[in-house]
């Protein structure tokens, strides 16, 4: 049987890059040997990682003044790096609370920066993008930090504030789902484990005087300057969590670039959406604005209904549909990777599921 | 033709290990789905990360008051943690230099500790482990660090100094190629590039009380207790290194454990240390006492000959020969995975270079 993957992640890769990636897992190249087993100094992973960076620059544009790197530790380390790195002892941070890991963001800015949260929809279960105030914004703090798709709670931003300070953006769960305009970031990144590719690597595209404001005393490796200047070699990079970049973002190229992702994306999500207006059996709770294209979360009449169609979806290949325990009801989380096939399958296990119990 | 990868790390993992990694890369058990595609939080990965944990556990001995972890970030980011989590800003530590690493272990330290450098090979270029004076161990010191090979001299520890204080170990290039007695050490981490898997997981095996001695506000991903309580899954971790580590642990206990890839280890080196004593041709620069069994290290008459050397080993399936640019000459990394026909190619290959040039 053939299975669809709607795990929130880490989730599915495309399956041609999963063959791929077999095909050529114990000799790569000409090498005798899996790209795994190769020196991260050598010929062969040198290519690798130069390929991946400059699909990622062309896919998202990203001019000179801005440096990709590969960094370890996944989101979670960047809510402390980001602080870390960009404000000064004495200064202050700026921060949108729009779920989870905002707030844990937050939280972990919190040991190392005074923080400001400007906005925040906390108050009605995290159930929109809250809206920011400009008069909120304040020059004096170092950066304005968002988290622009919220995996638990279904919600995206689908324009970003305009802010004199550096916006930046966790962008772990939609990073390279769409165009953005680089230009208006600071520092975005991201898990790969989404969009991009397995887990072990986070991608970080950060205007490189960013890299360099660092005052305090910290790790080397929590630098980002370190990553800037060795082209993210200064140790043992996860050498195949970066292959495995190199050839989701050859295969994003193949498919025409993030507009045409974006537009698949787009499909994806509208047709879930429209099956979830169309009756009262299914309820998504987000503000329609705030619709994330990545996550789609719904509730059912009952939580024993819930479980019900939990069990039977993957019973019928699709699996990964149990929300996020804190939240409870079902969440499909429908990155890149999956085909408009696995969406229309599950429609129509939804049509069916409704007509036997609703 | 066969290729024997002699790489100081990223190395050649066990052939079973890679063709079984394979069979599976794209469909995980009854999944339909790759291991890398699949939750960290779901029962298939769990299954993984306990496997792999218990079957260090076994291997090693370990018993319960330590914690086995599970970091990224590589030796350059423990350089960092131990004293970060270890020493108070006002404490000591001690260190060994006996190389590149030990010696960038020691920088990283200053910058958040005292060091004091009780016993250093530099002056010899670092042509053996360095003695120890007892009277140079302080019990005020918060720990003592070593680096129990050094793949850049060829050097090793035969037996591990006695001291009151933690002893803090720095394995990442002998972890697990030999037997040990975990209780001597306070903490014991290693990238697992060498003998346990592929780049991205950091082995860290820390006596539990350690883990709590933490006085410092440090990122949450810095505490070595965020591992310990979270059994290494409070955010997504690195799940295709660390299931390459359950199956490389796998092969370890078929094998027949610790003892017996020792024995196959020290065949091996001993192999090459007769062939380098046999002949003036070739020059192992260590001192006897100190010699790896990781890395075994030689020099050929002129600069001319190594590159000739290196070469000609390529074109004959070797690969990987080159020292490491900072001294040159030649350095053959033979690693767990690497068979013994691997060396007994190696040799015969050296025979024949030495016939033709010698």
């Amino acid at each position: 049987m053939k299975v669809f993957n709607f795990s929130a992640g880490p989730a599915m890769l495309p399956k041609e890059v999963m063959e791929r990636a077999k095909n050529e897992f114990c000799a790569y190249g000409k090498s005798g040997c899996g790209i795994m087993e190769l020196s991260h100094r050598g010929s062969e992973f040198t290519e690798v990682i130069q390929r991946a960076t400059s699909n990622i620059r062309e896919l998202m544009k990203i001019s000179d003044d801005y440096a990709v790197c590969y960094i370890q530790g996944g989101a979670s380390l960047q809510f402390a790096m980001v602080p870390l790195n960009l404000t000064s002892e004495k200064g202050i941070a700026q921060y949108v609370d729009s779920g989870h890991w905002a707030s844990a963001a937050i939280k972990e800015a919190k040991s190392f920066v005074e923080t400001e949260v400007i906005a925040s929809s906390k108050d009605t279960n995290y159930d929109r993008i809250p809206e920011i105030i400009p008069e909120e914004l304040a020059e004096a703090a170092s950066y304005l930090h968002i988290t622009t798709n919220n995996t638990i709670y279904g919600t995206q931003y689908h324009s970003f504030p305009e802010t004199g300070i550096p916006l930046v953006a966790d962008m772990s769960s939609d990073l390279m789902s769409r165009v953005v305009n680089v230009n208006q970031f600071g520092i975005i990144y991201g898990g790969a484990q989404k969009n991009i590719g397995p887990s072990a690597v986070t991608l970080v595209i950060i205007r490189k005087d960013l890299a360099e404001r660092l005052s305090r005393t910290i790790p080397t490796m929590l630098k980002y300057k370190t990553y800037v200047a060795n082209d993210s070699l200064y140790n043992t990079p996860p050498t195949f969590a970066i292959y495995m970049v190199a050839l989701v973002t050859d295969w994003m190229k193949a498919k025409g670039g993030l507009a045409a992702i974006e537009k698949i994306n787009d499909a994806k999500s509208e047709a879930l959406y429209e099956r979830l207006e169309e009756t009262a059996f299914y309820k998504n709770p987000v503000e329609p604005a705030s619709r994330s294209r990545m996550n789609v979360v719904f509730r059912l009449p009952s939580e024993e209904l819930e479980e019900k169609f939990v069990k039977e979806a993957k019973t019928n290949g699709m699996i990964g549909l149990k929300g996020h325990r804190s939240v409870g009801g079902i969440r499909a989380s429908i990155y890149n990777a999956m085909p408009l096939e696995g969406v229309e399958t599950l429609i129509d296990f939804m049509n069916s599921f409704e007509e036997k119990n609703g």
